[in-house]
Order: structure tokens, then sequence, then C-alpha cells
């Protein structure tokens, strides 16, 4: 049984709300259980040094987390001088799935930065922020369209992320910390709405697995992935 | 005319929500209209280096703002490799407020961290950091003693805090964005619930300021820290 | 067909040399075709603060290229004043990799740093390093149980990595650097002697990708890395 | 009784000497009793980027303590890394109080850097920093004038600065170190010589203060800083 | 006598190998008996910021050290955000004895950077790097003309270096590491093809030294350089 | 002719005031000609890490300088965040230089450091630092010994240093600002009072230079050192 009773199957609640701040061009505040995101898109009208004149935008993410997100607070990165090597590698993540759903020349030489900050972690804030960051993303495109500052349509499919994990040896959805910390294999999955993967990233944490196990989590993360893409739709629909 | 058509002594509208942090000892969500800051605090059973073996604990504070807090999007701290100067002078602020009223003596060896972080900004982030991190720091307090951690009370006193200027020449209490930027002067009053004073920082901007000019903001930080301090003891007795 | 004219599921060359560090423990030198790695293990008798007395030992590892192993050259790490991103990723993923198949219980409280630098890039230097790195890692046990440092069996298994991608729509094995500039998608996989997975990391880089590619990309990998733990083998056996 | 014997309202010996660089285009040594700076002003024919082209120009500077300016060796900032959050403090506040005084569209497109480092620190090293800056700044706008290099009368006043506070109970001013570790509260004044307020920091070190004690302090500044005004005012004379 | 039971004129076998890397314009694999360096020569056509549009080019270098190139493994300086003073001195020295040989104007404006990555380290690691980059330099200097890039003959001499010192009592040629570690006096000498000095380093490190001691140092430094500067012919006739 | 007329065997006029310091246990302010320097030696009864418990002393040296030292400013290290090349390589040999003339056991565990910050620039600064750094230093070991804080005799010699260089053809002793940035040779020399090298460091700044060069200006350096000797012995009879 799952410290939180869910099934093996069973997502934690998810909520999105959008347009949680008063300046961002789009801004998205996710929940997946006791997980709460903050996410902001911010529209720049100019491109890094490496992209100039190229025809083309770009689309970057930073992740963050507040000292006190978890249960005993951690050191301030800006505090310490520079982002741990966890973050660089979240925030690498966060960018590339976004960008594997955007048509980059259809963005024109603009930015699109999105900055996800934790306020509370559980496990799973990658793909929370993921899956709060495509919102995000797609009111800021909105925002830019409305001022017919794109050359034609951004956006190419939606994208969510979910973790799944062998928790006591079982398959399960979802991780929440309880799990993460005891599971054996933890793997997190970056989906499109149509089905389609973006990034697998499967780690044994203690003892290696096998394919089988990696199929029965990949079909957790496809219904997974069904249902936040499903909540994402609903969410944009509003 | 003020832009938000506030009377020259009248605050913003301020609310704070206590324990909105599901991890931390204390936390509070504090607005002063637009404003908003999330402030937790975090009891640590140690006390820094230079202090270990006195007999006596420690408050510190950090400050930060989320990247799109504002209106263009600011870099991170954590991304540039330091804290501005401004962080760190608004830091050591909110600690040196808080220590004001704190008998460290009877916190024991034991550390208060208060987190300080900016989710929308609009004017006056310093001090509704300390007004939201006082509510915190009592619930802190609060826990710490139900532990009985503590040596006798903690508390000595409330402490708030608000900023004056004077704009288009007339003196005005609680300075939003707008104001801010165009005010003359520039005044920040700290303030116990018993009236007397803990810290004061005026600045002339572009013009110097005259004693009777000083006066007048002292009387509208006077009336304003009173309806603060009324605030946060009806935060509190919640 | 592909630049290097091999077939699609055929390796580059590959060359293990031990014992070629005069000082370390253990170390070898691996090509993948023209990427070469230098990989020496250094064992110490102490472990990282946060181990230290739980009756365990560690695995880590630390990356780098030197600045011409590249077409152009590459400002040095050192220079910069920080390890990249990328960097921090793959170092990571090299330790991470090596302890899912150590008991570090049996490792007694020492630690095994594994160098990894990088003389010659040209695709698939985090994978030559794994697989490198285990041949340096089995050679520094060895030394350890020469004069009896270790407390029982420390390896359990050997590991070793490759990648593969869809290069022109179709799956191939083992890129080099003109397939990977080009791939849709770039998988890496860290598989044990015994056929189990310890690592899947897959990315679209441009176009998402199906089950079926993923699958077509897995049996690859097997047959990849089914060759590599055999060049391991007989190269610790000589 | 004052440790120096002094009078409650009695500064301490103070000494400016001009032209003490052979190198600045101003530059002053100050010294209030046993505390000793050095200052040089620097001007230099450009503006910062972000003031660019905008016809006016600029006014900064920075601060340092030789290591061995005080009674034990204090760490080097530069073999530190960084500046500390209080030398940032007091450079924006030298800065703030020389800008509060100049006409920066009369600068032109020029910026003058005042460097202020304390050769021996006795307290007040920021307050003899800004008076002795303000002569050190006096003659960089003479050396400008008399190269026709500004566009109208630069300097709108003279500027100076005092710390007074509260010793064993009673009100002093110009605090030394022994004075300044045991004072309750601490408060530096900056003020014109015309006599209006450039900036104002009250700090209550331990115990919070009335408006009664800061009224006695503010009496006291303006008595100091008319004597140092008048002290500048005969330096710049000679 | 020697640790090594070499002569006191004696070198240690030194070999160089040309060529040794892909990517480089030129290179060099050279050893002083045990220690073993890898050099790069990277052409680059432009110059830094400071040298533009003076119709001259640049020559520089850069050192590093695997961090097991040496008997108990020394912290990446990669790792450690910075490089040492150590390695700074000898960059700035190799970059230093590469342009005293070399007519940066006849180099037109191109820059190469002498990359100097110490593989195994058993003293005379800078000593190695000067005479290795040489013959990177030579080469790549080849690279150039072949391209018609070079403004006329860039060398004007050949330039190599070793390092003597005073061994129990006794002066001797390129010492290893265990009689650097030991020796009373450690000299490092930078001289050209025609016997000329380009640079002197001697540095007593417990007992001052005569001025009868320096010359029997410098008389073996010219025989150990004489010898050096027929390899470094030999090599490039090759 | 020299720029400043003197003749070529000719130290400029050289001041040694011992004493300024108010705090240190030594101090020297000490000018060559127009290059002034101020030296701290301050005394911890603590030693580094590394050294701890093998009963003997250390003593190191920090180099610095104001930022208008020189004709035009240059960046503050403390902001820059980075002590230089430059400025390590300076301190490095000081401290060497002085470690030299110490018995490091009579010192016993205590740790002299020598702060030497340039106020004035025109060339030779890290020769009179040397220089003045002795002076500083046997007032801080006559401090120890009035308390028998050491182990026995200290000083087992003076210690001084001063440059030359060929200057427009000629050697010459003592190079000023003018004449160092036109000299083709340069070397720096550092000798104790009893006339043995400490240390050496020529450098061809543009053409190598002959066996005969170096030998005219060792001459001209052990009559200025001669002479610097004994400036120190009157200095520190005073």
């Amino acid at each position: 049984m799952r410290p939180s009773r869910r099934q093996t199957d069973q997502m934690r609640d998810v909520t999105i709300e959008r347009g949680v701040s008063l300046k961002a061009e789009g801004s998205a505040l996710i929940s997946f259980g006791a997980t709460k995101v903050l996410v902001t898109a911010s529209v720049e009208t100019s491109v890094p040094g490496w992209l100039r004149g190229k025809g083309q935008g770009w689309v970057t993410a930073e992740y963050g987390m507040l000292p006190r997100a978890t249960g005993s607070r951690n050191r301030r990165e800006a505090t310490a001088g520079k982002q741990s090597g966890r973050t660089q590698e979240i925030q690498r993540l966060i960018g590339r799935s976004l960008r594997a759903i955007v048509d980059l020349k259809a963005l024109g030489e603009a930015q699109i930065t999105l900055d996800c900050d934790v306020l509370e972690a559980d496990g799973g804030t990658r793909t929370a922020s993921i899956t709060g960051a495509y919102v995000a993303l797609a009111d800021a495109v909105k925002w830019m369209e409305a001022r017919q500052l794109t050359k034609g349509p951004v956006l190419r499919d939606s994208v969510a992320a979910v973790s799944c994990g062998i928790y006591r040896g079982t398959p399960v959805l979802d991780l929440d910390y309880l799990e993460d910390v005891e599971a054996h294999t933890d793997a997190n999955f970056v989906m499109t709405g149509l089905g389609k993967f973006v990034e697998i990233q499967g780690t044994a944490e203690q003892a290696p697995f096998s394919r089988d196990e990696l199929d029965a989590l990949m079909g957790l993360a496809e219904k997974g992935i069904g249902e936040l893409s499903a909540m994402q739709e609903a969410a944009l629909a509003k």
C-alpha cells in the first residue's frame, strides 16, 4: 500500500491556476498534491547573442526552490553563490522539454523565459514544473499573438511530465516524497498531448531494473500524462 | 492626488495570512496592496560558530525576489552568482529589526531564520517583509514554547515597518511603486507595538529635506505602524 | 548511409588500455573511434563528511575535457571559474552509474574518485567515460583487496554505456559527432554485464519520438553493451 | 564620562589634508581622531552603460579597509572573493550622499569615482569617508572646470556626516570605537552645509529608542556637521 | 648520488612526439622522464580586445594538471572555482617565454593559445611545458604559413627550458620530484636555441645561495638547454 | 640619460618610517621615489591547518594596490571578485623572500602576516614591499620577544630587494615607471644583508639577454641592496 493510500496508477490531486502573476505575460500555479510550483513566462523581444540574426526565437527555463519548501531549510543558492548541479540539470530538462513542442522560427526573434519556483516540495517538482510551464507558455504565446508578434503557429503540441517508480517492488505512478526516498527505480517521462516521447530519464537508485519493469513504468506514464494533458487543456479553455 | 487615489495618510489594503507553509515552524503571506511577500520562519537547534557556547540564540533573515515579481524580468541572483548590494542591505535590516524585540538569551542556543521571498513587487517590499516576519517569528516562538525549547519569554514587543515619502511636495504614507519612483524623499520606519523606534532610514533621492519634513513623515509613520501592529495582533489572535 | 560507413548496428572500434597512469590505483585509456578518454581511479581512506561513521564508502566521478579536444578550442572551466551545467550533469551520471553496481558497505569507509578526462572528443564522451571508468574502478578494487582494505565483494556486476539515436530516420548504434549533431533523437543507455538497465536518458532533439522508435534504440543498445561488456572482461583478464 | 574624556557634544580632533595623491584629480586624507581615511576622486570621461546618451554624468563611491586598520587583522576582501554586505552598504551610502548635492547634468557625460580607503579605524569610518569625499570631489570638479569639461555649476551645496549615539544613557556626538561597541542606539546623519538632511540612519542596537532621544541626537548632529562644514570650507580655501 | 642514479649534469630521458592531437593546428606530447605533458596549439583569427586594430597578434598559454597526475589526488581547479596562484604563475611564464621568440607583427591579427596539460607529474612540469610548447607552436606557425596567414617569418629563434638546483650540496641538472622536494635552491632557466636568456627564476627554498652557486646552475642549464634545442630541432625535422 | 636624470647605478630617494600603524605589531611606510607602500605585520598565535602540531610557525604576505595608486584608476580586486595573477605572483614572492631569512621553528606556533598595500605606484612596488616588509617583520619579532613568545632568535639575516633593467641599451639600477615600461629586460633581485641571493627573476620583455648583461644587472643589484640593507639597519636602530 502506498503511504498516501493511492492506487498504483493513481495521480495525486492536481490543480492548475492560470494568470496568478500580475506582471508576467503568462503564469500558472500548479500543485501535484502537496507540491506547489509557481511558473511565470516572460517575453523578451531579443534573443541570446549566439542566436542573433538567425530569424528564430528561443525558449529557456530557470528553476529555483524557496529555502523552506522542504522539511528542513536548504541554503539559498543566491547565498551559496551558485546553482547546484541538480538545479542546472532540472532547468536544462524543462527548457528542452518545452522547445520540443515549439516552432522557434514562428516565434520570431523573441525569447520566452519560464521561471519555475517551488513554493512547497513533496516530490515531483520537475514534472510539475514542466506541466505548469506549458500552461504559462501557452498564455504567453496568446499574449504575443494578440500583439501580432508571432510569425505563425508557435505551439505544435502540448507537453506534460510525470514520474513513476518501483516502490516496494510495485510500479507506481506519480511518486511523492516518501515514495521517492525509498523507490529502487525512479523514472521521469515527458510526453506530448499526442502521446509521443520528448524525454525519458530512468535511474536505478539501488538495483538495476529490467526491460519489463521499464515497460510497466512507461504504461503508467502514458496514463498519467493523458490525464495531465486533459487538465492542461481544460485550464486553458477557461 | 495619489495615483491610487488614497488619502495622504492612508495605507494600502493589508492582509496577513498565517500558517501558509506546510513545513515551516512559522509562516505568513503578507500583502501591502499589490506587493506580496511569503515569509517562513525556520527553527534550527544550533547557532552560528561565533555564538557557540555563549548560551544565547540568534535571529537572522534572508531576502529574495522571484525574477518576475517586477514589470520586467530581473536576473535570478543564484544565476548571477551573488546577492546584490540592495538584497544584502535589506536582509541585514530585517534581521536587525527583529533582533531588537527578541530576548536572545531566552531563545537558548537556537537560531530562527526568516526567509522573505517577494512574489509580487509594487513598492514597500522591505517594510512588508518586516511586518510579515514578525508574525512568522511569533508563530515559530509558539512552536518552540510548545516543545519547551525556550528559557523564558522571547518576544519583548512586536515590530512593524512602513515607508513614507514626499510625493509631489506632500508627505504621504506607504509609498507604492509609482510613488516611490517619483518621490523626492523616501524614509523607512521600523517601530515597535509600544511606539518606540527600532530603525529610521531617510534618504533624499534628489533634494535634501528639512527637519519639518522629517517630522511630518514621522507622524505618518506612527499612524501607519499603529494600524499594522493592530493587524498583526489580530492575525495572531485567530 | 552513415558518415563513417558503419552498419546501423555497428560500434566504432573500441580499445581499452589498462594501467596507463603511474600513480593512480586504477586507470584506463579508452577510445570509441576518435573519442579518447583517460580515466583514473583514486582511493582515499576517508569519506565525505555526511557519510562519516556510517560504515560505508562512496564512489564519485569528475569529468573534464581538454580545451582542444574539440574542433575549435573551448574555454577551460578552471578559467571560467565554474563547471558548466553539462559537465555537472555528466559527472553526476557517471557517479550514479558506477554506484549502481557497487556494494558501498563492502567498500568500508573509503572513497573512490573516478576522474574522466577527455583527450579527444568525437561524440560519446560520456558513454566512453562510464565504460572506461568501470575498468579503472575494477583495478582500484583489486588494489584494495590486495591490501585487505575491503569488507567483502565490492562489485556486484559490471557496467557499460552506449548512445543510440535516430539518424536520417534510421535507428543507429554508437553515434559519432557528425551523427550526433544531426540526430533527431539521442539516447544514452547504461546497462550491466547481466543485461539490466542502470540508466536510460532519451531526448528528442527536434521531433518527439514514438515507443516503437524507443524500442528499436533499446535493441541496438543491448547489442552494443553486450560487446562492450565482453571487451571490459577481456581487458581485465589480461 | 566618555572614554576619551570629551564633552557630550564635542567632536574628536578633525584634520583634512588636500592633494595627498600624486595621480588623482582630487584627494583628501581625513582623520576623525584615530580614524584615518584616504579618499581619491578619479574623473573618467565615460559613464556606465545604462546612462549612455542621456546627457548626464554619475558620481559613485567604493569603500575599503586595509586588513590591519583594526585591532585584529581582518580578511582582505579581494582574498575572500567578494565585498561584504557591510562594505556594499557603506559605499552605496557614500555615493548617494554625494549625488544629493551634485547637478549630474552639469557634469556632462563624465563619471567621478570616490575611493575611500580606511588606513586606521577607530569608529566613524563612513562619516569620515563622506566628509573627506566631499573635499576630494570639490577638487576634482575644479580640475574639470579648469579644462572646461563641465556644463555649469556642478556642486549645489556641500555635504558632511557624523554619527551620534546614546552611550550609557546619554546622547553623545561623534562616537569612537569604544563608545560604538557599547552604545544602545547609533545614528548616522548626513547633512548639507545649508543644514538640510541628506540621509538619516538610526538603529537601535539593543533597546528601541524614543522620539525624544532621536531629537537629542539630531541636535548634536546639527552642531557637529556645522563644525565639519566649516572645516571643509577652510580646507578648500587654502 | 641522485635518486635516479643520473650524473649531476645528466638530463632525464626526453621524448617529443608531434601531431598527437587530431584537431589542433599544432601539438606535442613531451616527456622529461616520468613527467608527461600534452601541449596543443590553437590558432584563432582574432585577438584579445585590447590588441584589436593594432596590426599584431598574440601568443598566450594555459596550464592545467589532471587531478591524478600526482601521487595523491589534487582537487580539480574547475571544481575549486579558480586557478591557483601557482597555475597562474606558470601559465604567465610559459606565455612570456614563447612571446620572447615570436615576431607578433608577423603573426598578423591572430592569436595562438598553447594549452599545456600535465598527464603525469614528476618534477619539471613547467620546463617540459615550455619545451613542448615551442614544438607545438612551430607546427601551428607552419599550418598558418601553408595558408598564407602570416606576414613574414614568425619565429625569431627557438626556446626551451630546464630546472637546476642544489641537491644535497651539489648543483644538478633537471630536478625530478624527489630532488625538487629536498633541494635547497631551485632555479628555472628559459633560453633560446642561440643561447640567450629569456627568463631566469632562482629561488632559495631554505638557505640563500651565493653567486658561485648561481654560476654553477647556469652552466648546467646551458648544457641541458643545448641538448633540448637539438631534440626540438630533430623532432621538427621529421 | 634616465628620465629622472639619475646615474645608471643610482637608487631613487628611499625613506623608511617605522611604527606608522596604531594597531599592528610592526609596520613601515616605505618610499622608493614616488612609489609608496604601507606595510603592516600582524601576529596571530595560530597557524594554518596544514602546519598545526608541527611545532613551527609561518610567515606569509598579501599585496594590494589602492585603485588610484596609478595614473588611471584600476578596478578594485574586491569588486572584481578575485586577485589577479600578478597580485598572487607578487604576494607569493614577498612571502618566500621573508621566509628565507626566518627560523620558523624559533617562531613557535605563530603566524606573521605582512600586508603590503601600495598607496602610490611608480615602479618597483614589489621590491619596495619586500624591503619595507623586513622592517615591519623585525618590529613584530621584537614585539613577540618582549612577550617571550619566541623560542630563540627568529631572524637569521635581513632581506631587501631591488629591480634592475636594460634601459635604452644600458643597465640601470632601480627602474621607475617610465623606465620599466620601456626596458627590454627587467630583473628583480632579492638578497640578504650578508650578500647572498634569495630570489632572482630576470625576464626578457622583448629581446633575450646575454650572460654578460645579466652579470651587469647583478652587479648593480648588489650595490643597491647594500644601500637598502644599511637603510633598514639605520631605521631599526632609531
